[in-house]
């Protein structure tokens, strides 16, 4: 997964030192998912047949219609106005506190909300205490800073994370549905986590991007809802960073996504996003502004809802007939990703991955998801991409990956 | 122009060092440019007036039509296919070499490219080789990359500059209308800066915004070109890394920006890409390529000459009129932007600057395009945004302005 000696190697100056311990996985994922005859399990794409294009078209018109020049001009940074204040007003309604807009940046999905944060807060060096497993996509945006890091194991009164906590820079979290595992952080977790934050006085990003996507039950408040329940009167002041996009709900192509913060970080966010991009694209977000206010995005997120709802459950079913002797997992309540834990300790999916390669069938190893690379026991398999189907097809394929993979183990008499 | 300390100070977890070596000007700007009785010559904005209204809606609902959820989709990191090949073509036309695909990487804005370069190949303290005075937008990208500086003053057999540059990471140059100085670099310095660069076996970094605004004579051909020669039969594998963009031709909002590089050096910004938002708006991208497609461009170059020819008139006939006293300037050739510079050595824009806020008029004090802050005595005025009238109502105020700054200056006896 790693980049080759050879991808590195230049006659020029030598490429900046992060990328040595970087990888190309969401590349290589992104390519395969483009080859029809793989079956890809891997990356977390939303099912494209139901992105809203003629409800896009709409909105694409009426935006020029409606704002004329100002979709097609340049910032300013923080974002298209109007769509700032909607996204204020629906961050209000979704987390029960009066957000204004200068809590709120607009960005190029929620992948640039993460740069932005390593750009405003890491140095070399610096401290994240990250949810363990970690989202690949915070792994790869933060490693050009170069940080450290430090498992959440959720262990909230073990002194080595009290003692840690005040030297990081910030705690990061995925509590609905996380990514890679599917789970839902309980309740008393989030509230216990915000607390020792505020002891900590550091700051918590709260990573939000599957909150639409509740198949069984709810999601409940967030950390940011619980927050800012204690700033009743005024101005959001506290501590939670909070990341959300449209990419679930709506499309990832438009590349909306925002941050919740106190004002004073959102500015200096923003001076981090004109040095990256001096803006996103307006016209994105003049279009994603219409599309919103024409109310479709309630017409789709239930059946958005029930087409993952069964998708996942036909991937547990087969997964259940098919990789049970060797794999255990919980049935995820939301998002868009099974996660499967080797029953074996000696189960490598990194070379799992090379076998499944060869049957055609994609799925994510667990060694990314670690900044140190050891976990190596898991696999992240998508369900919201394939129909039930073509998933039940990736389950065989993996299956027959197992066999020889595991025959591969015992030929070399391990 | 300096953040404050209060923009800083926190009680939580420190900023990002290069935090406090940064400054909000842009934002400053943008947010000037929205305030209806300020005449702004500070941002580098264009008419919005030409921007092609019409022509997008039309270009939107026909990218739906043929691309539909491709239209919507993540990535590729690279681009949206078709749009990366059009823009293969349309390099390989201006620059005569045949370049592929996979010397291109699409970006939002070239602004992202500059920041993917810095990512790509700057550690703190390496070596930046760059044009003085140096665009602002590329001080901010590599500022949070924290590298050093020094001039490229186009002083090529000065020993001190062969001598450093085979330990510079890159080369900056903007040949063409450079911003902020409006100026062509002459061809042969662009041939000597060349042989140079491929000498000291280091990157060339050529900035090309401005190549669409030919106002009087030609531009000529790019770094690029030269290079590209030298590669007749075979992939293009030089040191020269293109930066190129729609916003000056066709509209900023849209954020279409690519670089053009050897391929190696294309994948590894793709990584920084995807570690930055994982992709741009693929719905831009492909708005973008139907309104390349439908040819409006080439109506609308010319209309845009036109416009910004009259405006550059009418700028420096007022100049010449009412500050021609105090500052003296080149007519530049093409571009956005009058270089004006102070006859006074003791003249200082950044004072001047004060004033012209209360005149309610903006313009760059020559400072922000030196990475010392050293560089007081120009002012950068941009004439693309305002009609001739605003433009001789601007200079009248800014005429105002100087008049102010002397006279505060003599009262304190200096």
């Amino acid at each position: 997964m790693s980049l080759s000696q050879a991808d590195l190697s230049t006659d020029r100056p030598q490429f900046s030192h992060w990328i040595r311990s970087s990888n190309n996985v969401t590349q290589q994922f992104l390519a395969i998912g483009g080859q029809p005859d793989f079956v890809s399990l891997a990356g977390g794409l939303p099912a494209a047949e139901l992105y809203p294009v003629e409800a896009i078209k709409q909105a694409s018109a009426r935006a020029l219609e409606r704002w004329g020049c100002a979709a097609l001009e340049y910032g300013p940074v923080e974002g298209f106005p109007a769509l700032r204040a909607s996204i204020a007003e629906r961050m209000s309604r979704e987390h029960r506190h009066r957000f204004g807009i200068e809590n709120i940046l607009l960005t190029t999905g929620a992948m640039q909300g993460l740069d932005l944060i390593g750009k405003v807060l890491i140095d070399p060096g610096d401290l994240i205490v990250a949810q363990f497993p970690t989202y690949l996509g915070a792994l790869d945006a933060w490693r050009t800073r170069r940080p450290s890091y430090r498992k959440l194991d959720w262990n909230l009164d073990d002194p080595d994370f009290l003692e840690a906590l005040p030297r990081a820079k910030f705690v990061y979290s995925v509590p609905n549905y996380s990514n890679p595992t599917g789970a839902l952080v309980p309740q008393n977790a989030r509230g216990g986590l915000l607390s020792r934050v505020i002891e900590a006085n550091t700051w918590l990003v709260e990573d939000d991007p599957y909150l639409p996507l509740q198949l069984t039950g709810a999601a409940g408040p967030s950390i940011l809802a619980a927050d800012a329940a204690t700033w009743p009167d005024g101005q959001y002041d506290g501590p939670v960073v909070y990341l959300g996009t449209l990419s679930k709900s709506v499309a990832p192509g438009l590349r909306v996504g925002w941050i919740v913060a106190e004002p004073k970080l959102i500015q200096l966010l923003a001076l981090a996003k004109q040095c990256s991009d001096l803006s996103s694209s307006m016209f994105s977000q003049a279009v994603a502004l219409e599309f919103l206010e024409s109310g479709t995005e309630a017409e789709i997120i239930p059946r958005t809802v029930a087409c993952y709802r069964e998708r996942r459950d036909a991937l547990c079913a087969s997964a259940k007939a098919l990789l049970s002797d060797w794999f255990e997992w919980e049935v995820p309540p939301g998002g868009m990703f099974l996660w499967a834990r080797a029953k074996s300790p000696g189960f490598d999916t990194n070379q799992l991955y090379s076998f499944a390669l060869q049957e055609k069938v994609a799925f994510v190893p667990s060694s990314v998801f670690d900044p140190t690379g050891a976990l190596t026991h898991a696999l992240r398999i998508n369900f919201t991409r394939n129909t039930p189907d073509r998933l039940e097809d990736g389950v065989r394929r993996l299956r027959r990956a197992v066999e020889r993979y595991l025959s591969s183990q015992s030929s070399r008499g391990v």
